[in-house]
């Protein structure tokens, strides 16, 4: 199968932390559109709420993505950078905030609709915890679920793809690892709600990413979306794919089309201090290096994870990588 | 509710590590038998097969509990010392090692129920892997929550607990965390399988165990076990509780209430280089300070886990700590 | 010796992250100088470079302290909210950033002198790197030590007191831990160089506190300043003292006494939800209870210290700590 | 320059951990030391003290060594597996076992002169402590660095290599990291104590290896021997080099060669259920391949390094692994 590649539109802009406000210059969206369409491979573009787009502009981006021959792959609510959710969105304690943020969704829900766009990647930041002794995890938690269920029970036609991440910008999200967010979905009932990986998430969270790509189909076929980037496994770098770590990009292509998985594989960087567009262009590069040596030597890794010998499997490695 | 409190036997007795094959003398079984119903609190012993009890050793057992006033708390099946199962105990490659482990196992269960024991507490130690592409994934977890199912299903009266543990012996275990184990124990389809928390388990895996603690009560009251120690975060030093951390322990007792856990507060620790008796008791007076704590100001408590301000837990905490 | 505590002025205004740019409202200096002033205990500020304090507000700042009673207690020059410093400060690959920063610090260290204030706190945040083969680790750390060289030989009436930090803004900080920082003082060869604990970054460095209080006193009485908070191990969270951690907080006082540490207890926070005065306040208060602990334990403390029995230690921590 | 590869003797052994105390069978010191022996590229070898050494046997060891062609690369003092040393060896508090660990070491240091070999490799395992407050650091301290310079002293032909890691077999070392070793080395006064990187060691402690290796150049050419193994950053695997990480490699063997470094390339991993010969040989053969890449790219990585790019870094690494 052809692999899909895409990227988060916003990667391709500004860059801060919580000490400099502001590492390079701002991009208008068009600046980025650009830059997105003219990236090698890339096929789609994900498009983050109030941001990139609001139900005025709608129909402007719509057409632009046209001109450009972009997809739009997803519509990503920002649950994060708007400070009404500073404790919480839809697990907020207070009932006001978690219906803003469920009316809110709606919208971006609609914006989808309209966009053609299949996928609403859920990413809710804000909801977790920071102190010990002053969170109740088991209303916030129950309240996240009562929305997510909500949303997907009335917007059927779309796909929730919750991103679990351990933390920050909380010291604990709700959605925290794989395992967790599988457990959410399925207490949902709906069989549109599932999971995207970012794979530095997972990272974070001591996962393999491709036994979590298995996890999520045993849970019933639950792998909606993928985010690729690398780190060092401590924190959430977003640095290019391969920086750091190599043969697990190419495990993570094996089990993806195990699980036969279909859907798009999106970069999502933060590229502080490089050029954003070399930097998610590289991440590409790779992934089709990776993809490459995958196609020619498929059966031989079949072999390898069937046999289970550590040493014959770094002969392999050595074989194809270097 | 009384708590009731207990250890497992083998605690009690010599320590090792890879570099050091004894850092202290070996007791006999009845040694430490008379260690553990000395320790203050406790009532109840855990049996790690093989090495506490085997088949033609249960009736002898039984009376020696008896004697000594100790409650079997739970068989723990050993899956982790016994080199057949090197490569996986549940989940081999091998279906002969497969097939060991769990005619190994029924001998455990039919041990618990001669011992009027109510729970098999399961740490398959040795499932899981430690290279990229060398691991079937999907087969194996499969073969994994078969056996379960299969001997859950066999041994109704029994419950089986899960430990989870992210790491060590293996660098990834199959069953990793709350939320992975809470998935396998759903999908066998019995009510009889559910997880034991290990807090230092928990801590290496980043989880607060308080919000694992709802984890389990959401997906059917699973929690069926409880292994206190403490430890650094990155590793699993089974120290005395209270060494490193405070706060959480409070925490989870508060939880445990909340969730209506009735289960034992078994201490699972590893003392190298300490008093084995000293240590393991030490943290049982940790634990009964903070429930002493609890008791006093649980009402308080619940209007901070209600309120979530961080600075007024803060004050409460310092007004009943130190 | 009675312990003299601090705060830094900044961590009482607003807070933002990488997602989020703004959590809470602007206060003014004057209002955060107030705010300062009425926290029990407090008796010196830090103040951040440029943000709080420029030449040409030095004199009003002066008086604005004098009024309120409060010392000066560092200057911090801003190294890292500064985009000029995006790829480093004094190892910049540029030249002229190089001679930028060590011309800015030049300002900032005379305001020093002009405030009667006696240390410079130094952390380079931005000096450091990402990505492996895109830095010259030994040019840019000679480049690092010549300029840190070059201020305390040009000022050395004032204290340079550099503040480790494993990562963050940088994947990887020039300044990572204690070890490393003193072996740079050391390579100065000037006697008012040292380094800054700040206890969160210790933590995330994997350092026991106490023992690298007597790494700087082995290495030539080099710990010229400290910065309270806690943190969960992996990542610099911030948070209020005692919140996480316990007796590592007892543990660090007692060698900071037995090491003759002179100097502030400044705390230095980043409370992002949480009321600023209040989560300061907070920390300062718990330092107050550990203090008193010590003060009638020290003899206790002794004897446990030179003992090594952790069942021993246990025990005592127990009858002071809840 | 040539690279010179060797591996550690007790590597082609049986392995073991705190659960099971037998993985595989064991072998004869011949066998080993056969095996070894047949490894492609490996002309030197490391023995650990009395397990594969001892003043009676240093006679026939050194005709067998002499027979397989292979140099005495380092002798390791066992300072880890004896239980004498449980609770330290040259820092632990009773006076008479820090005699007994410098007398031990006298006598492995007399074997080092008889073998003709240069290195005393010292790993003090079990030198570091456990507990908060059960331990004085500043005593321990200085006791291990007293010994460490007396032995210097007394032996002035022989290099001390201080193997640093942060924590395993106690929950912390005293020779922790790179910069704090380096600070020991500097303390003895001797320029024959160095230091020797394990690069897993260095992953544990959060270091990238290659800025290790300039600290330890910039602090008197103290990097005097390497052990290589790979790992997934959290804890000591010991597994095959290349396994989880790719460009660190690349980027050492660039440093090491930059910084001049003309010792072994040795390899240490614990192959606990893998073929011990082929796991060991596995990882020199991965250098071999990054050796390759070096030599033909050295003046592209020179560039690279001074440029700072990480764009053009990643399309370097892209057209030479894979």
């Amino acid at each position: 199968m052809k692999r899909k590649y895409a990227a988060i539109l916003g990667n391709l802009g500004n860059t801060c932390d919580r000490f400099c406000s502001s590492y390079k210059t701002n991009p208008s969206t068009l600046e980025m559109l650009k830059a997105a369409a003219n990236l090698p491979n890339v096929t789609g573009i994900e498009l983050v709420g109030t941001w990139d787009i609001k139900p005025e502009t709608a129909g402007e981006m719509k057409t632009a993505l046209a001109d450009l021959g972009l997809d739009c792959v997803s519509i990503i609510p920002d649950l994060f950078a708007d400070n009404r959710y500073w404790k919480g969105s839809y697990s907020s304690k207070d009932a006001a905030v978690r219906q803003e943020a469920i009316d809110y969704t709606r919208k971006m829900c609609d914006i989808a609709g309209e966009m053609n766009c299949e996928i609403v990647n859920i990413w809710p930041g804000q909801d977790g915890y920071d102190y010990l002794l002053a969170a109740d995890y088991e209303k916030e938690r129950e309240w996240l679920c009562e929305a997510i269920t909500l949303l997907a029970t009335e917007y059927p036609k779309l796909k929730f793809a919750l991103e679990y991440k351990p933390k920050e910008p909380r010291t604990h999200s709700y959605l925290a690892r794989m395992a967790d967010s599988l457990l959410l979905a399925q207490e949902t009932g709906c069989d549109n709600v599932g999971v995207c990986i970012d794979t530095g998430h997972a990272f974070n969270a001591g996962e393999v990413v491709a036994e979590s790509i298995v996890l999520a189909k045993r849970a019933g076929n639950r792998l909606f979306h993928m985010h690729f980037n690398d780190n060092y496994t401590a924190w959430d770098d977003d640095m290019i794919v391969g920086s750091i770590h190599t043969v697990c990009y190419l495990e993570m292509l094996y089990w993806l089309d195990r699980c036969d998985y279909k859907g798009w594989l999106s970069m999502d960087q933060y590229p502080y201090r490089e050029d954003a567009a070399g930097a998610i262009g590289e991440s590409i590069e790779w992934l089709c290096k990776f993809d490459k040596i995958l196609q020619t030597h498929r059966a031989s890794i079949d072999e390898l994870v069937a046999q289970g010998d550590a040493v014959a499997t770094s002969r392999f490695l050595r074989s194809v990588i270097c």
